[in-house]
Order: structure tokens, then sequence, then C-alpha cells
């Protein structure tokens, strides 16, 4: 069935069950081998039309709630971690793409977005499809397809709350594994900071912040001097990012 | 009339014009006399009930224009500074304020609201009263009376993000008078941060920063070491907020 007919199909079962206007996208960042990436859909039928994970909250149902049901169904991952940063709002901000849809349809209405970014380790991440899309996929930040409505404008926002949230969210932990080298840490900081950072400075700061524990024991595998590996204390961590870590980047 | 009569004889024309379960909250911040101030309103009729100011968005009406739109009839000041800062989605979030309004009545269904702080040079302001409030007054963020609802949450999350955005957004800027002494802006960065500066430091980061103007003359007045005054520059305060200070205070 093509997507118009399946949306249409869809509109009263929608209407019943969900908060009209009110719709959810998920920018979901990922870190794998040096790269940071995100979650999106290909709409079906739309050669070249990807689009942000999202859906509608239930008339009862709390907004994160729903968020992390949007983005369980589409990666299995159950401990992904969420916070909303913007309600996308403008007139128009669908553009064309219900343009034809019949009047009283429930997509073709006004809807505000409200925009969640979320953080999960890579490899808990198995993408799902639905019958409203023909791929799901990771794709790097640094090289993005082209998106449908406004869902460009959202994931950049996102990328610029993750930046600027450095510092007081747990960004560190929720993207990489448990346990990690100072190396990859510095790259995740680097990619996310879209500039390079000095190797010394990076480590000092890391280490004055008294985040870190070292591990026993390094990276098994290729490298000939293999560096050490460290995980997140959490307790103390929680409690740095509380007032927030200092120090620029 | 009563405010409950009010509200349900206004529930329709609501219901007409404006988007269902979508409502916007503004923390208006004010600062004067060396303490940072809130505007807020008594609900008619509650002795001891006081509000955020706060409205609907339109059917086709931005969320900011909206917000706009609200202050303006609130204090008649046309150009104040506004962000959206968090959804509170919460179920139940408005208590029991209206538990015994009749079913479909517009204001007792479900609302998410937008919250949106707000800031204003203080002297800017005339505070208005309208037909479902009986005072509207600025109030001290350090002695608040009891709020309604979610009010006084949605105020505390208020004031943790300016806190955050003193190094992203022109606070300093859109709260103080044109011109300002270096202790009135020491003064306004203590009470958004909650804790003293020193002055020597304070002094030395704001002006690495290379952001302030210092004005000929001095304040006019009592003092018998007059303070010299500042402006901000705005076209370099600007192009620095664009990356976020750099420094923790």
């Amino acid at each position: 069935m093509e997507l118009r007919d399946l949306l249409i199909e869809r509109s009263e079962h929608l209407r019943k069950h969900y908060l009209p206007h009110i719709s959810i996208d998920c920018v979901l960042f990922g870190f794998h081998q040096a790269s940071l990436k995100v979650l999106l859909v290909r709409v079906k039928g739309q050669e070249d039309g990807w689009a942000l994970p999202g859906g509608y909250m239930g008339k009862e149902e709390e907004m994160k709630v729903a968020a992390s049901r949007i983005l369980k169904e589409r990666t299995g991952a159950k401990d992904i971690y969420l916070q909303q940063f913007r309600v996308f709002d403008e007139m128009g901000r669908t553009g064309d793409f219900f343009r034809d849809y019949p009047e009283g349809q429930w997509h073709a209405e006004r809807f505000l977005s409200v925009g969640f970014y979320a953080l999960v380790d890579y490899s808990q991440v198995t993408p799902v499809l639905d019958e409203f899309s023909d791929a799901c996929e990771w794709r790097e930040v640094d090289n993005l397809p082209n998106m449908i409505m406004d869902h460009r404008a959202i994931l950049d926002k996102a990328l610029v709350k993750l930046r600027r949230q450095l510092n007081y969210k747990p960004v560190g932990y929720k993207l990489l594994p448990e346990e990690f080298t100072m190396p990859e840490l510095q790259k995740l900081y680097e990619v996310i900071l879209g500039k390079p950072l000095n190797r010394g400075n990076f480590y000092r700061k890391m280490m004055a912040y008294d985040i870190l524990d070292k591990q026993e024991g390094t990276r098994r595998g290729g490298a000939h001097k293999a560096p050490n590996l460290y995980k997140f204390n959490v307790e103390r961590y929680t409690a740095a990012l509380k007032d927030g870590l200092k120090e620029g980047w």
C-alpha cells in the first residue's frame, strides 16, 4: 500500500488514541569508529527522503515515555538516554509533504513537534523497519542525506544542544561503551565539538575532573603500545555535572 | 463573576480560536535594586494562589508570537527577550485546580505547557491586571509566594536554564539598563548564579571578553567615589555568545 493510503487509513485510529497537534521527533546519536552517527528512516516510496524517527503521544501518556517507546520500536534498545530540547512550531514546517491529503486528515493538521535528542551505546541498537519506512540506518552526521520537512533543522539544533550540554549531561557515559581509552573519549569530544583538541590539555582537564576510574589492563589487540582503559565513575560524574563541568573545551 | 464561571463561559471561544492541549507559561525576569524578580499574577478569588502569566496559541499563530503577545498584555512592554526552555507535560500537573469543572470544559483538559523564560529591563514594565487576576506584581525570586499547579516547578527550571545560558544568551544586556556599573553587572551575575563572585576575577574576565565599552563620565549621585559606567558592545557580545563565553564563573 502506498504511504498516502496507509496514513489516511490510520487517521481515525490516531485521532482516537493520541493527542492532536503534538508530535515527537527523536535525534538518536550513536558513536562508532570515531564518527558521530544518527539513526534515520527512509520514508516509504521516497527515493531520497529521510526522516527522524517520530510519532505521537498517547492521550494519557507522558512525553518522555512516548519518546522512549518510539525509539524502542526502532532500535530494540530499552536503555536510551533522552532529553527534550526544543519545540518546533513554525507554520508550514511540514512543507508540501501532506499538501494533497484530504481535509480533516490527521497528519495534514498543524503539528508542533517536540524534539528529543537521545544517546545510546551504538552496539546496543538493531535498526527496525516499520510499515511507513523502507530503510532504517545509522548515517554519519558529517554526511547526511536529504531529509523531509524540517527534519534537518531539528537535527542541526539537536547537535548544537548536545555540544552545549557536554558539561551538564552524561554525554560521554551514554555514547561510549563501558570501557574506553582516552583517545576514544577525546575523539568523541572532538566530533561533537567539531574541532580538534590538544591531547595533553584534554587529558589534564579530564583527570582534574576526577570522574574517570582507570581500569586494570589495557585494550587488547593491534596497537603495539596499548592505551589504558577507563570507566566513568558514575557517582562522581553525576555530582560534577550537577553544577556543570567548569572549563570550556 | 467568579473565576470558575468566567472560565466556563470562555470555553467555547477558546476552542474556536486556539490550539487545544497546548498552553504557554512565561517566567519574566527583571532586575531591580540588586535583586532578581519575576512577574506573577494572583488568580482571582485565591488569597494565596499566584501564577505565571500564561495563555494559549492561536490556531495559526507561532508560539513565540503568542508568548510575546501574552507578555505585552501583562506589561505594556514590547521588546521582551523570549526563549522557550522546556515542555511541562506531566499527567495531573494542574492538580485539583480544575477538578470540579464540567466535562468537556477547555481548561480542564490535559494541557502541555511550553515554558518560556523572558528578560526585560525592569523600568520598561507596567504590570497590568486582567479579568482573571486581582494582582500582578514583581516578586523576589528569593522570597516567592505560594504558587498554583506546577508553576513553582516551571519557575525553578527557568532559573536553572537562565544560569546555564549566562554564557550563551545576552542575559546581562536584556536585564540591565543601557548603562550600568561593574558592581551592578557583578551583582546580576551573583543573583543568577546564587553565589558571591570575586570582584577582581569578575572584572578581569569581563574585560577579557572584550564585550563592554567604557562610557565617558560616571554614575551621578551619592557615591563619593563614583564607579565607571559601561555599555555592552552588542556586535562583539553577539559574536562572543555564538560560541559561548568560555570561562566558568
